[in-house]
């Protein structure tokens, strides 16, 4: 990932309370569950942009995980209330990345990486073109 | 739940294995998770006696839980490979019921109780009897 | 459950949004997600009450679940608000059940139930009453 | 990922079968879930070569995941049996790497990628050198 670092001031900002169904018998957070705060920081930053995801998805489109890369840098725990900072970037017609930072209550990172996403058309199954509104939203990052 | 203990000899058996992530920060299966293996069992008693739900739902039914009652009697914990006991009971025209029993390595049994599933189809949303074939599968119990 | 519905104005109330990772190929909450949301929902309650669930494990207390009665009503959807209101009963010396109504956009009410829960000794691993703030804190449900 | 395809003879292979609450409303399964499906079979991978991961803890050591790259390639679906590959590699004193390959029934590639583990003291927190028989048993991949 290069460019503007997650917590730049552009990042938008979404915040998850860890509960028990999120961790493990290691005392931390189960490694696969920051990819479901991540879905939920995502949803909210379509929602604040003005485009509910349910709405994209209304309109024919889905947005598929193709990729996820993360790196895991510090446990997160129970009832830690994380900092969850997305950086979107438009990387190609059909297909784009969200950047993010995982930040627990102490300031310190937990979690950074990088989630891509194609854009398909639900009725073909194929890669369609970003619509410009999606574009334009995505590119307010 | 009256009649047969799901330990009765016509209980159907299967075994889980339990991962990270099942189990939460207290060191044992999280409670929901109880739920998944129960869904593990019954797709394997249904394959078992010949009509796996893929099918049964390809045929335009499906068996949504209309109920759950469990009770947590002891703690499963990481890697504890436990088994699932089913005996399904048919409770109506267009409802059965599986009653179950979670025993622990040991012995000790970890989670009893029963999950009630409607028939329904799929197209119009509402109950339908059961179909003859999946009746005497569940009877077979 | 006796005495109070859930949706009794001393109800307290808390709003999940649910995810794709709550969903399931059925298009709808996957059964097992409901207890998630519970938990979300009363560890807000506790908060919100002044003493977090975190506080109280730290005085070496846990509040494992023993019993959950679901009934499940009318299905809850991707990105669906759900309205999630508990009354809490104190049930016994070592025990107390959180009775629950989780309800739809729409107001349809999705699943009911309660859920019981023991107090433990974390050292012991054994039963003890409930000390008196909590008790209060429950009670002031 | 470089040197051997997962898919090549020293493949690791495990089944797993998806289960309704590993999909999503996509009608396909959860990205988030071929973590939980890796956790499954890199535990039978320990097994099958003669040291469970829970006896590695009960020698004071945890392996927790320090990255996870995926990529997704096709969907799978409810009730397909999946052939997870893993291979392992070591990568250095106190870290190793399995990279994954998981197959869809009809022989498509619905998943690959590479998870990569420390070994670090439970009492330290703090990485510690592989022990021998661990590199032994990850080196026989």
């Amino acid at each position: 990932m290069t460019g503007a670092a997650p917590s730049a001031p552009a990042a938008f900002v979404h915040h998850v309370r860890v509960l028990y169904a999120d961790t493990d018998t290691g005392g931390v957070v189960y490694h696969a569950n920051y990819l479901r705060f991540l879905e939920a920081a995502r949803a909210e930053l379509f929602r604040d942009r003005g485009l509910a995801y349910a709405r994209i998805e209304a309109r024919g489109l889905v947005f598929p995980v193709v990729e996820a890369a993360l790196r895991y840098r510090r446990p997160a725990r129970y009832d830690d209330l994380l900092e969850v900072r997305l950086v979107v970037k438009v990387v190609g017609g059909a297909s784009f990345a969200i950047a993010h930072e995982i930040a627990l209550p102490d300031g310190e990172v937990a979690c950074t990486g990088v989630v891509r996403f194609a854009c398909i058309s639900r009725e073909t199954g194929r890669p369609v073109p970003l619509p410009d509104d999606v574009r334009g939203l995505l590119q307010g990052a």
